[in-house]
């Protein structure tokens, strides 16, 4: 049963190898549709929504030391939980700038291009 | 000047209309390269890059009281601010994934179906 | 049993009325000591602590919209559970001021002279 | 004048060698009172400053790497800073427990003694 809804997952997985924004915003708010859970999503609620898997986020990190890049030393089942926290506040993050009326990926484009002028590249 | 600015980030932001997250991973990894900052993108550094940011955006809504959906009362400026924190919360966080060698994407679509065996919509 | 700790807690606490930032940070080195803690105790561990647990704080506040002062309407044990996650964020606190080398009782006071100075109060 | 500024702030502090939570608790509400600012002291308003200063907390640790306990290589200029951000956590975190109705003293207090069941210390 286990191994069932594993591959289930891999499976729905394995169509979308390159997810965009918006496909991930369009789950979400059928999600919660379904779910009857529009009622809780109002803006302050997921901004602390964020802020506790921030939390969870940092919990991971917290009595580690530094960390090398790539995770060199983690257990397996240490990275597949930071998967899911970092899934976890991008999808309350993504949910947070629909229910603003945020276009999230315009912002971040535009972001990268402001940052991009603030400080220019080294000349080569 | 300033309006040439905005009207290059405009023009750039147009080319996509729906943007991926690798897309933006991309572009940012490029861009900490260009720059020679990948030595600062530890992944505890990064991770308080993403608390950093998360600050920043509860600071816009601190003194607010509750909030209605779509920020109905709000100044276009004060949007566009938004706009910038949630992106520099998603940016870091992009770029927190990719260090840890986590797919951020493939993470949060199997979040998703996870979520879905785990709360059942309801019957309808 | 659960009540005899329980007892064993109110009255530690009755002797202490009006507790100071020192004795706090006493007793937390003293704990730490004698559990072989201090190793783990370095500043950014403590930290991610610290944001670990107001995530923890956020996620008491998260669905409940808006909340009026003095929380009339909470469960007790909800409460109880608040003290708890206050307590947490403000024992790492105090343990990460002291791991730095900062009086936090001092810097506090400091600071509330200084907002003093910076937001002068309306004459009456 | 500046010099003024500093001189008395440090007189006011020299009076409380070792503060108490109730003490800073007082200062605070006195604080907020002469200002008309408990309008804007909700538990979600509070609760969203705590998380903003964490924030300003984090972005003094962000780009450093590991830091040495005592922060040995810091300037003086960037210690005060920090003291500045502890204390901003803190007095919003007093703040908050207050409004919320929470003796804060008092509940750090059994949480600890709480702790010492939970992990009890080693024998010696």
């Amino acid at each position: 049963m286990e191994g069932e809804k594993q591959e289930a997952i891999e499976k729905e997985v394995a169509k979308v190898p390159d997810v965009s924004l918006k496909e991930l915003s369009r789950k979400l708010e059928e999600f919660a549709l379904e779910r009857d859970w529009m009622q809780f999503h109002s803006p302050r609620n997921l901004l602390l929504a964020v802020v506790g898997e921030v939390g969870e986020l940092a919990e991971i990190f917290m009595w580690r030391g530094e960390v090398a890049k790539g995770l060199p030393n983690w257990e397996e089942s240490d990275k597949e939980h930071l998967g899911e926290e970092l899934s976890d506040v991008l999808l309350y993050l993504i949910r947070l700038s629909d229910i603003c009326g945020v276009d999230l990926g315009e912002a971040a484009l535009k972001k990268i291009v402001k940052n991009a002028i603030k400080y220019p590249a080294k000349a080569t």
